[in-house]
């Protein structure tokens, strides 16, 4: 099981690959055979391929994370609270989220999960 | 499925059976079947025979709950964010904490996961 500060690391790199916007920071971050369930309950995005067109696509919108709280670790799972943040059409939409990432032995996400719907997003005239 | 606004409730009201300390009122929230995993990767309390051992054992300790954030809800699940706040010997014992609850069809919590760990509890001396 990694250790609490690598996860915690990882979540903070996460951040940090929105913050320059280079997906392969969040890719590097992944198993090759992890799953994306983003948002909760909706089909899975399974493998390399599929996580780095995710986050491409998330990078390209612009969304920046700011974090909120501290990371919770517990065994060998990861969970946060976020807010993303986009610029569209000149207003900034808001989504509040809380993250799951459970972590293989080797320290890299196995499996994400992201909690959030259509009450969590907001928008503020810019 | 339930509504969101079920599930925020639900959530809400798990908040206020810890501020009036009645263990009754968090049992009502699950359904007979339900599942507890707190902490994350610990043993499942099945039934609401354990739970209600669980929770009488939480309230006893005098433990409130403090939201951080907005409730996230996706599909049929409830994510928080929350301080867990215990008087211990004269300090404030504070654990932050993040839940996942599942609902079932009728509105009620059928799986609860709680995700803290070691670094995520703190202490104020009084």
């Amino acid at each position: 099981m990694p250790l609490p500060e690598q996860m915690t690391a990882a979540v903070h790199a996460y951040v940090a690959a929105f913050d320059v916007g280079d997906p392969e920071l969040a890719v590097a971050l992944f198993a090759e055979d992890a799953t994306i369930e983003d948002p909760i309950e909706s089909p899975l995005k399974v493998g390399t391929d599929a996580i780095r067109e995710f986050y491409v696509g998330s990078m390209n919108a612009g969304a920046k994370l700011v974090l909120q709280g501290p990371v919770r670790i517990g065994g060998s799972h990861a969970a946060f609270a976020f807010q993303a943040q986009l610029q569209m059409g000149g207003n900034l939409v808001t989504i509040d989220v809380i993250d799951i990432f459970k972590f293989n032995d080797a320290g890299k996400v196995i499996e994400m999960r992201a909690y959030f719907g259509p009450g969590n997003i907001g928008q503020v005239p810019g």
